[in-house]
């Protein structure tokens, strides 16, 4: 029996858990950890884990692969907890939303007896902690996937085979990279949208405001939810990229706001419309490209030795890749031919 | 046989058509106009409108009430066409995401003879035209109501009841009201949202970016696809509200810039904890009060007279009223008793 183990069973780790659960892994059991003992055996009672264990050390004891999925705060003390009793040839990867201080602490604290490979699902939702937790959180989301210079390449086809077993799309990037993107698509949308809902929640008109917001400033305020945690985290581990990213918006709505007031009869118009149509192609190909690439059935039956020599998303590279080619020759002899 | 007649058969022209159809509405005829005959025709084919009239003023020859679906842009030059086809006695409605300029119109084009009450259902979504179209689209989701002085109080009833036929909440504001809240909870985010995508569209490491994007991203970016007519119409008629809350967000962004930059240790978590927290607060009471508000079985036979007099309404009011009072009876019942 093979174990993977989860350590932190909130929103990301408790879906780790249930993603995983799903594909019905054989001879391998998926032991979880959580400093607050209530929401392991939460995770527990829900399947999200197989078994919750008390302590960061007893869960990675015989572990091949760890997924850290506590908030960042905790990662540099919970790497260190954990140092002395990881196994030989172990894989251990995360989940944080930032990755360069992440792998400075995996690089300072971890034993050279173990790959460290950066993992970041880019998912989440309105709710946080376990009882949010849904084993489809990851579907046909991205899952940047960092490796450390010191990593095996399996134990990186290890964590892509882990991305592609949650129905993610895995992409490579590496920390400095990583950082400065998510600062762009995940951390300046926070900011904005807590700044947008706080900006109209001070009004004196509040009262009659929120009676008449609807799905528009719901959504444009959701990531105003955003657990505060997770945010100072965010703000800590990647402050300079937040900021530049804030200034640039601060300009960029001084443009559209002098296009409004200052751009006569067309500009306003033209403006909204290239955005417009910009964001309807973005949202097409972006449908587009989940729908290749999640697979249409749920697999079933991976063992840890597929996920171990990358064997697994080879597999599954190959199975995409032949439907493809059935697709391409079916579509071929329904075309007319030419004599 | 009663005519109700919509104007312009979009996204909201299309959904009040499928809205009322829902209700099987006893006598009742929905006559619908588009300027485009196709549209008109696709709307009557998925059961938005009874029949498809080719042009307005044929639409609301005989119409009870009529109801201004089309883009603002274009409202000006229909009051003017359809003025001296009105019937004595007809209510005239409006769906604009504007009011002040609407009624300005209505008041300068429309005949003594008729009353004219502004409305604005608070509900959109990313697709606009006839194949967005949806019977729920309203449901739940605020209704505005915003009479003219000279409007009767049977006119303003039949709105009222109006919104409450398609499940939206009335509520009741004066046309600077309407707007100024207007810029905060929907233009304001529109602009925000639009300026995000743009932004982040143009960094040249959006093929990346794009990439990585999740869900907060597109949620938060929903607005940016916003049709450029209709965003171009709100600059239009409620410029100088829309540039003063992007005056305010400028100021609110440079504000969290300046607390997760400076704020040492402890400002950022507190400052993004209040948000949050005012936020879980503002969905929680929203999603009560919409449950309240919305009739738990849709009605049917309502009678145009219902309408016209308010009868309908009043019912409806009575109905959730004396429900409220069961339920505090029971509730009253299962409180232990002093003795």
């Amino acid at each position: 029996m093979a174990r993977i183990a989860v350590l932190g069973l909130g929103l990301v780790g408790g879906s780790m858990g249930l993603a995983l659960k799903r594909r019905r892994l054989k001879d391998i059991e998926i032991a979880g950890y959580d400093i607050d003992r209530r929401v392991a055996d939460r995770a527990e009672r829900i399947g999200a884990i197989d078994r919750a264990v008390p302590n960061a050390p007893a869960a990675v004891r015989d572990a091949t692969i760890v997924i850290i999925a506590t908030p960042i705060s905790a990662m540099r003390e919970v790497m260190g907890e954990i140092a002395e009793a990881l196994p030989e040839g172990c894989i251990v990867t995360d989940t944080a939303s930032t990755k360069a201080e992440v792998l400075k602490w995996a690089e300072e604290l971890l034993p050279p007896r173990v790959s460290f490979v950066g993992g970041h699902p880019m998912a989440g939702k309105e709710q946080s902690g376990i009882d949010a937790a849904e084993a489809g959180l990851f579907e046909g989301r991205a899952y940047c996937v960092v490796p450390t210079t010191s990593a095996r390449e399996a134990a990186i086809n290890s964590v892509v085979g882990l991305a592609q077993l949650v129905n993610a799309i895995p992409i490579y990037l590496d920390a400095q990279e990583h950082d400065a993107y998510a600062a762009a698509v995940s951390h300046l949308p926070l900011v904005v949208s807590a700044a947008l809902f706080s900006l109209v929640r001070a009004s004196p008109a509040w009262p009659e405001m929120s009676q008449m917001a609807s799905s528009g400033f719901r959504d444009a305020t959701r990531l105003a939810s955003t657990s505060p945690e997770l945010s100072d985290d965010i703000f800590r581990t990647n402050r300079d990229q937040v900021v530049h990213w804030v200034n640039r918006m601060v300009q960029e709505l001084v443009r559209l706001r002098d296009v409004i007031d200052k751009g006569g009869e067309e500009e306003p118009f033209k403006t909204f419309a290239r955005i417009q149509l910009e964001r309807d192609t973005y949202v097409t190909t972006g449908a587009k490209r989940r729908e290749e690439a999640v697979p249409p059935l749920p697999d079933a039956g991976v063992t840890i030795s597929d996920l171990l020599v990358g064997e697994w998303a080879a597999r599954r590279t190959r199975e995409i890749l032949k439907s493809l080619e059935e697709q391409e020759r079916r579509a071929r002899e329904k075309r007319p031919q030419r004599k």
